[in-house]
């Protein structure tokens, strides 16, 4: 059903909306130590700790479930200029095309094994980049250019994702293209296919 | 055609293939006061001068024509920050969505009147914002996320674009993701569509 | 008359004296998609434009009149790097020699034809870069150098400018110099010139 | 043996000196897409891939033993802002206090247990932050602070470092404070002890 | 006694802990001219000057005392990349090693001589450069490392410290590493030395 | 004779436009611990010291004498953030106005008084800021913003500037304006004075 296509793949992003106004307006290089818990208590160190990521698991579904560890559910890294992320990949899931806007991405394999893509800036036709990783292996996706992974295996792959920025963003393709209700006129013209086929990636 | 739809809009850019290796690896701040020609002339007033729009125009076709004038067409622009482009939108046409991985542009229409639309990164649906700009318009598309114009009027319309960046490339969407080979698994299962759809797609 | 040389030329900046405490104190890379709006509303397509660009024309006047569109007048702009600018000049008038202490432009000429000049720091005698820029023509004047136009045709002139910076600030040299209440003894002795010319620069 | 005490706990690190002019000077931000294979091939997949992780593993030693992923042995990283380590410890070693002047690091344990500390800059007397990780729990040690971990556990631990910087750097406090040639009235002084206690240091 | 070996020898500094919530966050470049006082006043040229050094002197005690000029005792010095410090090592003190985690430092001396040291970041052991610095004579410590002064002469010695950033902060590593509370196995064995030699550094 | 006027400030700068070449295009945060030695020799403690201010020492003289310690003079600077430059002010000289294009710089008195100002940006006419300055004073100039300093004592007077750049650029408004052969329509309408003004200024 289209509606689990909509599955929330980044856990942490959920709240997004609601909390934009608490998220920090700029990864500017700390001049202090660090910055201070934002509640005003003494730092410890629980403070310099996130636990968000024991015991994660999922083993079935369609895309990939994605956790960030970011300075929004991780207020420490404010201004500290790394974050990360979670990746479970049940077997055949897919983390569709998307970009991350302001950050460069590393993954490291460490379970299973991960079909990745990435595609660069060439023109007229971007170059396509792929690889098979094993566990312990890891990829660069650069910032800005659009890359996915699928999981072809028969096991669930796990994957670990550092980022040069604590807030690098998502732009999921599919969604950005096909669910945000851009005209009609605007896609058709843009992908060069009909009506028909428009409708089918808007209503998917 | 489909071969229409190849068009290539970004004329700059289509050298960029074979010229990579000439293009500045980094933007960094330059401390002398610019980066000398590389040719090693010595400056004059040429250098710091861009002469390649005067009169273009085109007034047809299916998409904007872009043409860029950044660091590497414009040498003078190293270590400054800064680069433009003017596109030139015939009625009816498009400039496909897409972003600027290293770069925020703000768009000024010099002629006519466009429409356009700017994607965030609000999960699980990301927000559109549009627009119907008139001549003397300005409109912000923040660093790396997607956006699109399309001029709906009867008369040709202009538009100049600035850039945080003097190298801020461009991803192009339908092209990334339908023209360069990704595979059938990948496409089918991220945007929820079947094969035929991803065949309309990609045949475009 | 003296008054009519302290024409004020940088519209939006008249007012930054009052409302220097709303100006965002940096220009931090954002690590948001953008900076919300400034009053707490939602964001929408409005938020992104900016119209006060429309239908401004300006045909006498010894001076360019100039208006920036900048973080202040333009809040979007917020940790987005880049920012603009629309300067008018008529027949005969001067954009007087100063720099952009925080920010490198690119100039665009968009209508007329425009005489502009740009010092760099080569000592003892920096040297002079000059160019008559024609329609469509861009010069780019790297970030804190000394640069003016003229326009010494019959016609009004209109040139767009880019800044890599949301704020880069002017330094207006004749006022700065002979405005603001240096010391005689500084300015004669700086100028190696007598009292009498010092005060000839002072009444202007 | 003191000389086991030398162990090179970090194993990229070691050809450092002899290969230091290949590390790239700086880590701009790239312009480009990414930078090309320094050998001037055409990039491909495996030139996006890290491959020196799979199969690692130590059980025994006194010291944490680390593999750095930085610019040096993956030069696709370069300009791109992030590189990474994989750690090893045995039961009972530790990773001696140590800082990277020029990155923050996140430490996430994928294997077992580990107990860190963190020092800030406080004064008179700095801070110490301390935690018992357990697996799937990160820490974020901010740039240029006082760090160590030590595995009091029985069983081995395993953790992967994300750094803010492709060449972060480690200055190990042992080595560079007692293994160096620095004068004795330095240390006798610096410390407030005698010359023995520097002498048990020395030849440690 | 012990408790002089806990000499404050960064003045500002000591009131750190206290002030923490004042220091602002971050370094990022000032987009106005400068950041306005604090208090709200209006500026003046008192704001810009910084009149605590003058008049200091110290001719006897065993380190060197220093007195920090950052943005937490010069407001005015926010978002503009820049502060300074004042040292005054009387006869036979000492420097301890430490570090800037934030910040390259140029040392100038302006009274008597100075022995000085730098440790780089060579593996397995880093490598030590030294000078005897006359009156007049500049040193540089690039940000992180490790390095130390000593006044081997018989008359004061007096320095004046320039660093990259307007807090770089210090890292003392005789205090940090034996006054911080450090658990006693984590010493014995970063150190290779046994526990009465670390108890002789703690109880310094 | 006005040719004294043209008295080189800036001793290290005279040989600018000879060596220009020469000097690193960027500034980029280094990620190694420091550039080697340009000449490929190793470095060693004579690399990073700089004694060329040894025994400097101006009596007389219209103008401030200025060395600079910069990235040009002294390479170990190289990507390290900070330079230095020493200023001999004989009695009743000026070291007139001027702006440091990419670097804010803090003045430091070292010997004798003097006497500061700084402008602003405010529109339509800049505030001035000034002081007197004791031995021991600091006063900052923020980047890119006019400034000037004047030695009204019977003694002469010696500062120490440091910048946040190594290569911070400096513009002499004097020289800038008056000999480089700007022509006269600009200067006498952006002055606002006569043609015998403007050579007044131009001969001196």
């Amino acid at each position: 059903m289209a509606s689990k296509r909509f599955l929330v793949s980044f856990v942490a992003v959920v709240a997004f909306a609601a909390a934009v106004a608490s998220v920090q307006a700029a990864d500017p290089e700390e001049i202090r130590d660090f910055a201070p818990p934002p509640n005003g208590a003494a730092p410890n160190g629980d403070y310099f700790t996130f636990k968000g990521l024991r015991n994660l698991d999922v083993s079935t579904g369609a895309f990939a479930n994605v956790t960030a560890v970011n300075v929004k559910g991780f207020p420490a890294l404010s201004g500290l200029g790394v974050s990360n992320a979670l990746l479970l990949y049940p077997p055949g899931s897919v983390n569709a095309p998307h970009t991350h806007p302001r950050g460069t991405e590393t993954l490291f394999v460490i379970e299973g094994s991960l079909d990745v893509g990435l595609l660069d800036t060439t023109a007229p036709i971007p170059t396509l980049f792929t690889q098979t990783l094993q566990t312990g292996d890891i990829f660069v996706f650069p910032r800005g250019l659009v890359h996915f992974q699928i999981n072809r295996g028969q096991k669930k792959a796990k994957a670990y994702a550092s980022f040069s920025s604590t807030f690098p963003g998502t732009v999921s393709l599919p969604r950005t293209l096909f669910k945000t209700g851009i005209s009609n006129d605007v896609l058709t013209k843009s992908f060069g296919v009909s009506d028909n086929i428009i409708q089918a990636l808007v209503a998917a």
